[in-house]
């Protein structure tokens, strides 16, 4: 395929190394010669000697900042009369409303909005990486008016940088990425901001719910200002759905004895749409037995320790490693589907590992 | 050390075990003969005759359930005139309060508050282990007329278990908790309800970032509401100056332009926060280079990684494996000391192993 890449950042590069190492035929616009030059050197696609035009490419990605991608995408619709055009935009619906502004009808069938759910702390051609896509859900939003020949062409780029295809309507997009992943955040880092004047001896108390709960709360102010100033309205409906639950509760503990039903109602409810996120490989929901092993904190001991589950045939789905305040002691907690869990426990128990507990969920502890 | 366990369920069952194992000697009491024999079947100690008292015990630790443990404690330091006694109950102040409106002034210089942080989603005798506080905080809670002797025999009690001591004013004990464990419990909850109604296609969309906010909504809704009534009034209080914050962002989101602002800071917050969680082995919180790997997910991938990481001699301080929806595909994040960085990049790269990206914090993508 042809394909023309349009504002070299992060994405552009990254989606240009890609396509390029699978024998795509890229070429790069930016309007920094200096951005641009960088992602061709890469390796990313060819430039495009100044004020020319790319050799009609059968598809046209916008990846510019999210503030100017409405008037690029337009643009390329009149500039590239034959390409179908795409973008990767982590917002879709105030955009597509943008560029139906800015075009003629039946130019709009030829825009297919994209999001590749990938990214990295740094920004530039200079962070590009050929696999960021790499198991990473591609979202792609069409319509019944969406040409199945073009919907065809953007599935196979997408698919090329080796991420996974998922297609939605750009408002069930937004309302998704409010809800699993913009109110998160929101969240979580109301959670931490409740840590900053607590004493350190209090903050030391810390178990693995916390860091858990607090880990995206790390994320950068100005990314997620952007993000959820996109979505705003999305976003604002799912938390005011969440503070009408978070009065509940504040009430029921204001009130105390008699009340606690809505307590209990509100942690069962949280399980209910725990059960709801997907297991591994997009399957599902999955419950794996846990099992948790004391493993001694010095190089080697996790290389042992797999070796051994290794040995007993057993694959591992998921694993974690729990922080131990003052002990120089790792907890190991091994994530196995259920049928093998004994297998697993009697293994590691014959090769002298410690288990000191052997359940399903380790979830609920005080 | 003599010691006298009241209440053999999970805690005191699983405390008499450990403190067996370490040679000390162990009576256990419970108004169940049947739970009380089981316990001491297991080897968690010495049954009493019934009616009898135990032999002169330097320590009573009272782990009955919480709602019985204030007449419990009273009636030790009657029963018990010299020893020490000792509870495990999660809530402290409300406990302390009942205890000093039962017993005589000098008594209650006998009476010192604990709050081991262990325990499991099963309860009973029959779900013991003699290695559940291992690695596990210990709260004690003690006051300047504890005296020192006293003190001094509950801390060595508590460190026979493997458990790190932690000492705590009682109110100190209570707030923290409320912050470092029962509201991210109640708003991890809060944020896994809002996926109750989404259709799986949304909730598909689920990243990394999700599943650790959500992780603990899994959990038992019984203990929970036990947990949050018995310290209602510090959940309630932080829950409250979180909803503060919540309510300028939804305030925010609803204004649009000019207000961005505020969601910036809100963010901020949030960094600040995070970066009072201290790091593993209690120390000053730590910031860990992140490395990626991409492994098949085939049985002993894992051993083979962490022995090519462990043949480099670099200790790995965390980590945690992702899920890519849809791909036989595992990611696998391996945390180390931001200096041996670059030689662990280099070393796995060598080897063969893929690494799409390499950075300090991998926060924050959107």
């Amino acid at each position: 395929m042809r394909i023309h890449i349009i504002g070299t950042g992060l994405l552009g590069a990254s989606l240009g190394l890609a396509l390029s190492e699978q024998d795509h035929r890229v070429s790069l616009e930016d309007t920094s010669p200096t951005a641009q030059q960088l992602a061709a050197d890469l390796g990313a696609g060819e430039v495009m000697p100044t004020g020319d035009q790319a050799n009609d490419p059968q598809i046209v990605v916008v990846a510019t900042p999210p503030d100017v991608a409405a008037p690029v995408i337009a643009s390329a619709l009149v500039t590239y009369p034959n390409a179908t055009v795409t973008d990767v935009a982590s917002v879709k619906t105030r955009l597509l409303e943008a560029v139906r502004e800015l075009v003629h009808g039946s130019d709009l069938d030829r825009y297919i909005g994209c999001h590749p759910m990938a990214g990295r702390e740094k920004s530039g051609a200079i962070a590009a990486r050929s696999d960021l896509f790499t198991a990473r859900p591609w979202v792609v939003c069409s319509d019944e008016d969406t040409p199945s020949d073009r919907l065809g062409e953007v599935v196979e780029m997408a698919e090329a940088t080796g991420a996974s295809v998922i297609h939605l309507d750009p408002r069930i997009h937004d309302a998704a990425v409010a809800r699993v992943s913009h109110v998160p955040q929101v969240i979580s880092s109301l959670v931490a901001s409740q840590l900053r004047h607590a004493p350190l001896e209090e903050v030391a108390l810390a178990g693995q719910g916390l860091r858990d709960v607090t880990r995206i709360a790390a994320s950068d102010p100005r990314l997620w200002t952007q993000i959820l100033t996109g979505n705003s309205e999305e976003v604002r409906s799912v938390l005011v759905e969440l503070r009408t639950e978070l009065d509940d509760v504040i009430t029921a503990l204001e009130l105390g004895a008699g009340s606690t039903g809505v307590l209990a109602k509100a942690i069962a409810l949280g399980n209910e749409g725990h059960d709801r996120i997907p297991g591994k490989h997009g399957q599902a929901p999955t419950k794996y037995a846990v099992v948790t092993i004391l493993v001694p904190d010095t190089p080697g001991t996790l290389a042992t320790l797999f070796k051994d589950i290794g040995d007993l045939d057993i694959n591992v789905e998921d694993f974690r490693m729990d922080h131990a305040p003052g002990q120089k002691l790792g907890i190991v907690d091994v994530s196995v589907v259920p049928a093998t869990q004994q297998e697993l426990e009697i293994g590691l128990l014959s090769k002298g590992w410690q288990i000191p507990e052997s359940a399903i969920e380790k979830e609920g502890i005080a």
